[in-house]
């Protein structure tokens, strides 16, 4: 796509002055109306160095409200960003309902940037590339609107910038040997760019291709780009032009987990309590490995109210080590996180390098609460399951790490036994709510849903482990019995 | 106070047996009773190296509901925290309200370790102690229980743990040669150390000292504080014991600021446009310099409805490269944010070094429209023009940045003609709401709160400069001008 761009496309300044003033008046219209709208809206600029990302950047801006948008600056990640996965940073970026994120630089040229700097770029890349189109895609289905801009330049006018740039003593810092370095693998990096922007052309979030060899043409070309674009998005009511996203065809390996709420073979509280006294040293050292080699893991619970994922969660932490791991309790969304991607606020939680994030349910929320109580359409919870598997894929995937997924099935019996236990204990009563009786009475819609859950999204990559919790000390040993031998196999 | 520590104490097996499992359990229910009060509880564990701080964390987390605390293992600051104030990466661990905030190590191990290692430690500590006990102060004035433990033990038994650690594989990494330098300079800690812990052992927050030595002896008397503790908060019913809380007796240079809304001199429109033209160039070089020195500068503005906030804020950022500022626009506190202490959602968007924040509206609303409307009570607001000062005074000693605050002041008959002219103009009227035409009404009650805050909040350390905003253009000119003049003497 590089080639398509004239690069000796120019204007002149009365045509310039005559042009802008109307487009950034618009901008300003249409970033208002997006916010009545409660439309999110990500704008990237990309380019080679010195094409002018800061500039172009600089003439965005006055064109915006500064109450309604956040600047990123993109360059190296901090520690923190470091030790999580690629997009976990971008993705925490990922602007709220209403509002505009403007990127200055972004995945693009960090994923380009990180690979380029190793040996087998190439397929990591191609990993990269399908992580970044689904995240894309993922936004876009949930209406963010995307708008991509490349600001091209030839190696010759990038020569000329940078001397320029190395004698006025305010900019020269700017220009370091590795930025010379950079500029003489130009035609190297020629072909992997390309092929990059053209396998990230997709129709949810497509690239503007901006000739950027004369200022003022660039800065015209990005305001007719990005009114047109943010114009389309509000005539078309928010409906994408192609329906017929790219979408990897989804032929995933499947792992199928059956449910059962009785273990097959019985177990005394006392033998459990020695099975796990055993088993507490291995975890110890798992631990502690994975502490080293710096991987980190994710253990996620659900299941059935009463069903133990609060004493099960208990007990299997008494065997780590407190600084190692956090235990991330999940309710209902609040108002701010409603506005945000229902994944934003899970990936948030994602546990660093070495560390173990367990979460108290989970994402799967969104097809089995939202979809019983209808807090998501059809169509949202219909698609959650291949956004679901997507997001734990390019978790292990890009983190080195591992993820272990929990049902606690209990039968519909144990649970009224022990809702009848828990309110007739002064103890205990507080753990049982109206809104756990209400469950209870769709039992059967939730069986539906968790049934369809389990068949979904057990993939190789993240399967489910059913644990029969009729018998919480069999469910406790069975749980950190898994967790172990996972991460045995994975070490 | 550490010399008062028995180091001698220890308990034998039944005895710890039988007092540790009823003080577990009535935790829970403390944490239970503490979470239904919506009571924020903050538990810190300090220490000598090797006395045993991570030990007594694990035990303390064995009492407590994982989905209730969050745990904060502090260690070196991440390249984020590093570039911020001192107490900001606590500020952002402050608990919400309901929960508990557990720290192994915090901002009292910081504090020790960044300072002895530069030269001019004393002076410096003494600051950090007034902030300390400020910050805890602040907390504790908002419901927040505060509790601290100090585990303490002898040179030679640090010296036998330490060499037992290197002993075991799985410990020996932790012993490094820093661990054995500071174990070297015991003696010479200890006097600083205690004088340290004497003077935040105040009222709000005291300490508890543990004799360390015997590993089931700390757990019991950690124990036993604990519930104690937050007993003494229950049956107090929120109540501190005592009520004369120290408290730096106030004696701030005050800078006063008067209120007016027309400028002493005119200036026609053409003029004030050519006058910002020639600031341009000075506002970029200034903003280059804080940069380069790695200075943050916060940029406040507060004013009447339709006082030109927004206007202004855009013109002097037209003068900023947009990498390097960010705007902060305020709106009501989420509901998650009001359960937390009303500052730090504002602390929580310090600049980092080399930055610039402009906060649209700020952390006055407190003393403004919380005051008027009766969202935060009379004590409260009263309070908080303490608290102001001591937070902006924190952030300029301790972020080495400066500070600009704006007061936008415009007369009632002009704040008139420009609802009007919203009200008429359709690419206008989006910025006028039934809520400004209410405020107008209550003109004079907020007049009176704002001579109030100009009088009570204009520091020598944080002064106010009041823009006569009745000719916007004029005011643009003063912004930037004062912005300007206050980083030349600055720099």
């Amino acid at each position: 796509m590089l080639d398509k761009c004239d690069l000796t496309k120019e204007i002149d300044d009365e045509r310039f002055e005559k042009e802008i003033e109307p487009l950034r008046e618009r901008l300003g219209v249409l970033q208002r109306t997006l916010r009545e709208q409660k439309v999110a809206v990500i704008i990237l600029i990309e380019g080679w160095n010195a094409a002018g990302i800061t500039m172009t950047t600089h003439e965005i801006v006055q064109g915006l409200d500064p109450r309604g948008f956040t600047l990123h600056a993109i360059s190296r990640p901090t520690e923190e960003e470091r030790v999580r996965p690629f997009l976990w940073r971008f993705w925490v970026r990922t602007p709220q309902k209403g509002r505009i994120a403007l990127f200055a630089r972004s995945w693009y040229s960090r994923a380009i940037t990180e690979e380029m700097q190793k040996v087998a770029w190439k397929k990591s890349l191609d990993m990269k590339t399908a992580a970044i189109n689904n995240f894309e895609r993922q936004l876009s289905d949930d209406g963010t609107v995307i708008v991509k801009f490349f600001l091209h330049i030839a190696k010759d006018e990038q020569k000329r910038r940078l001397e320029e740039r190395e004698r006025n003593p305010l900019t020269a810092w700017l220009v370091t040997p590795g930025i010379w370095n950079l500029h003489r693998n130009y035609d190297s990096t020629y072909p992997i760019l390309d092929s990059f922007i053209k396998s990230t052309d997709t129709d949810y979030a497509p690239w503007h291709m901006v000739p950027a060899t004369d200022r003022k043409y660039t800065i015209l070309k990005v305001y007719q780009g990005l009114v047109k674009s943010l114009e389309m998005h509000l005539e078309n009511n928010g409906e994408k032009a192609g329906q017929d996203k790219k979408r990897e065809t989804e032929r995933r390996k499947m792992v199928p987990a059956k449910r059962r709420s009785e273990p097959e073979v019985a177990c005394t509280k006392e033998e459990c309590q020695g099975l796990l006294n055993n088993l507490q040293i291995e975890m110890l050292e798992i631990h502690y490995l994975l502490f080293k080699r710096h991987i980190p893991l994710v253990i996620m619970y659900e299941g059935w109210d009463a069903a133990g994922k609060g004493g099960n969660i208990t007990r299997i932490a008494r065997y780590m080590n407190p600084l190692g791991y956090n235990v991330i309790p999940i309710a209902a969304p609040s108002p701010v996180e409603k506005e945000h991607h229902y994944l934003k606020r899970f990936i948030e939680h994602y546990p660093k390098a070495g560390h173990i994030a367990i979460y108290d349910r989970s994402w799967y929320g969104r097809v089995l609460v939202e979809r019983i109580e209808g807090f998501a359409s059809e169509t949202e919870w219909r698609r959650a399951y291949g956004e679901i598997n997507e997001m734990e894929e390019d978790y292990v995937q890009s983190s080195g790490g591992g993820i272990v997924k929990f049902w606690l099935e209990i039968s519909k019996n144990e649970q009224l036994k022990r809702f009848e236990q828990r309110a007739s204990d002064p103890m205990k009563t507080w753990k049982i709510t109206d809104e756990d009786w209400r469950n209870r009475e769709k039992w059967d819609q939730y069986s539906v849903a968790i049934d369809d859950m389990l068949t979904k999204t057990s993939t190789k990559m993240a399967p489910w482990t059913v644990i029969e919790s009729d018998d919480k000390w069999f469910a406790r040993v069975k749980a950190l019995r898994t967790i172990i031998s996972y991460c045995q196999e994975f070490l």
